[in-house]
């Protein structure tokens, strides 16, 4: 009530009037609260009615403070599914829990309609069971075909990858480099596929060392890092923008200046890409409307429309972390 | 009206009545008269507005018969479009209409604001201008990256084409060919990548040779059906129902039997696949719905929300076209 009043500019006890049809407030005062109060997301819930429920499934992603990179896409989810009269909540997703229970039995003993996963990793328990299950299931960034009750939703990353390498591409780089963890996630196995399509596009070098498969970040700095100088790259895709601003300090420790030696972009725009140094050349993912896309492709998937996949354009954002090609790579010849 | 009145078994004069707001019609029977109406896909245009138009675009796609494939996609898409609004035109798309003006400058004439397209070849002068153009568009099978004006709905192509390979390996064949002509259309370039991809992952034999890639499909049937049979394959995969019927009827006329000596699947399930003999195993696409999620599509590229790519689930039909095996491939062995 708070928030519609001051939205609205008036009182509190107004706003209490009009949602409980006292006798005293204008029908347009009562239309104005109401529709106010829909548009904000707030509901009314009839006393003694229960809200079907969502659950949202959270594994390996941050989401619960604004910079995160899960908060928007929740926001967006809740933004759709609450006015539609869902009950929705957030659920910690451990491998612990999917050893425990099975997907389909914990839906049921929760009474949950659908869900949402964010942060799934490829060796998770439950992406097996996804192939078969029952309860309806979106999977930010992940693709399970094959059952009509799972969606895909994410954003378009082979056309974010075309993007970067053609960028680099314009700027006159020509040996490329790759750094990813395509053994951890679906979506960075995708971007590494699609980075070698994207080299062939344009008729660059596309030997496969030009690109690695790890699980963990640091092995990326430690060893493949150096590994892709050697080989003469004036310029560094990386998997995800974290990876990418270690990429940066790694190379400032080094001495090897960005980008004037070097040019090094991300994926994915999370906030710490605006202040790395220099800020990071990274593809955009609109995460709130990704939120309110997962909640359509899900209530579709609940009416029984079968939404294998839903992607959103990504957008290329150019800042500082991308330059022109040097006239010579900073390794091995600068060294 | 008389649609109302007959849906409802009620007199055409109760149905005037009612909508017209005429005081000797029950308050109930206005609102089932309404409620029908909407329901049924009509709006009322108050006097002298104007509805905003869109723009359904059929290029070299039967759909003014209720077994064309076209029908029900344009159907679905006005059961979404008219409530909401809109007034739905469909539009020929001829390769003179393409040359004699721009996409863009034909909708801004036409005062269109947006447009579905059915049935577009790769060779439609208007690809190229999607990659730049300012009025949204929604392609049906069609993918052109890189302009949030333009997505792109479908079938998950991928998904039909293992269940497909899938299906036939579970029956025992080895050696599986594929028919299509995949330089006309992306989705039958789509299908053929997915049809080799799936070869690969039932670690099957997956030389080049045993697909083919032309533009008439008279060329598949005379001169690579031949050279699929001499090869050894025990099952032809034909990347539309069409062809498949014709492969269908080749092979009667030489006594080659379906599916004791070879199966035959196509994709798509047109009406015609139920009557071949013996009826298709090929893969369905909800058309209805394919028109339901286009509008979804182009409305949120309407309200800037950058929807790339929407596809539906696939689902395997299994008719008489596709059995076990042979013993023995009928050619070069059986003649």
């Amino acid at each position: 009530m708070d928030d519609i009043a001051r939205a609205l500019g008036i009182t509190k006890g107004t706003v209490s009037k009009a949602l409980s049809g006292a006798e005293d407030v204008s029908e347009a005062t009562r239309r104005l609260v109401l529709e106010k109060a829909v548009e904000m997301g707030y509901m009314r819930i009839p006393r003694g009615s229960v809200r079907p429920k969502l659950a949202v499934f959270v594994g390996s992603m941050a989401y619960k403070k604004p910079e995160d990179f899960g908060y928007d896409i929740v926001v967006g989810f809740r933004k759709m599914a609450e006015p539609a009269g869902y009950a929705v909540e957030v659920v910690p997703l451990t491998p612990a829990l999917q050893r425990e229970t099975h997907y389909d039995s914990f839906m049921m003993r929760g009474d949950y309609r659908g869900a949402l996963f964010l942060g799934l990793s490829l060796p998770d328990p439950w992406m097996r069971e996804f192939e078969t299950c029952r309860f309806p299931a979106v999977l930010y960034d992940n693709h399970v075909p094959g059952n009509p009750r799972i969606s895909h939703v994410g954003v378009d990353n082979d056309e974010g990858m075309r993007m970067l390498i053609s960028h680099l591409t314009k700027l006159g780089h020509k040996r490329i480099g790759h750094l990813g963890s395509a053994r951890s996630a679906y979506v960075y196995r995708q971007r590494c596929d699609s980075f070698f399509l994207a080299l062939r596009e344009h008729k660059l070098d596309d030997r496969r060392s030009l690109a690695c498969n790890v699980y963990h970040m640091s092995e990326c700095i430690t060893r493949h890092l150096p590994r892709l100088l050697e080989q003469g790259c004036t310029a560094i895709v990386c998997s995800h923008d974290k990876l990418a601003a270690s990429v940066l300090t790694q190379l400032g420790d080094m001495g090897i200046r960005v980008p004037e030696d070097i040019s090094v972009v991300g994926f994915d725009d999370l906030p710490l890409s605006r202040t790395t140094t220099p800020p990071l050349t990274t593809v955009r993912q609109n995460r709130t409307e990704l939120g309110k896309s997962a909640f359509y492709a899900l209530s579709s998937l609940m009416n029984g429309v079968p939404i294998s996949t839903l992607l959103l354009h990504a957008e290329l954002v150019v800042r500082g972390s991308s330059g022109k090609a040097p006239a010579r790579a900073p390794f091995p010849f600068s060294l």
